[in-house]
């Protein structure tokens, strides 16, 4: 398993009730993929969301978002957590 | 308080070290700017570190990058945190 990060830019209609009703839709469908969605931070205003998640792969954590709610980051980025 | 990530992109020579060196040097100076840099995430092949942090202001977190080390974000966001 690897973590990742990814960014979603210029989400229409980002509000902190939509973001949480996409986020519980990657929750839902999530183990089908191996894929544990940990965190996210969100900007309503420029529509921006951060998701942190822990999986197998990058196509593992897109798939999530693409069943979930079909809204796909415009980058996901392997990262590692500082101590 | 507002909480902020932020973006640094192609990151000169990032290795796991330099990267906790910054940091350190972030976590040591803050205070004098009122910031509490959380937690950071990097990727050393793109050279990309991402910062969470609690700031009074954008230019508070900023500042404390310039102080400590100088590596500043290309992108500095105010998000809020999905529960």
């Amino acid at each position: 398993m690897a973590l990742y990060m990814d960014i979603h830019r210029k989400v229409e209609g980002l509000t902190e009730d939509a973001v949480a009703g996409a986020h519980a839709h990657d929750l839902a469908i999530q183990e089908k993929y191996g894929v544990n969605y940990l965190k996210y931070w969100y900007d309503e205003g420029s529509g921006t969301v951060f998701c942190l998640c822990e999986a197998p792969s990058k196509e593992a954590a897109e798939a999530v978002h693409r069943e979930a709610h079909g809204l796909l980051a415009q980058e996901i980025i392997e990262v590692r957590e500082g101590s």
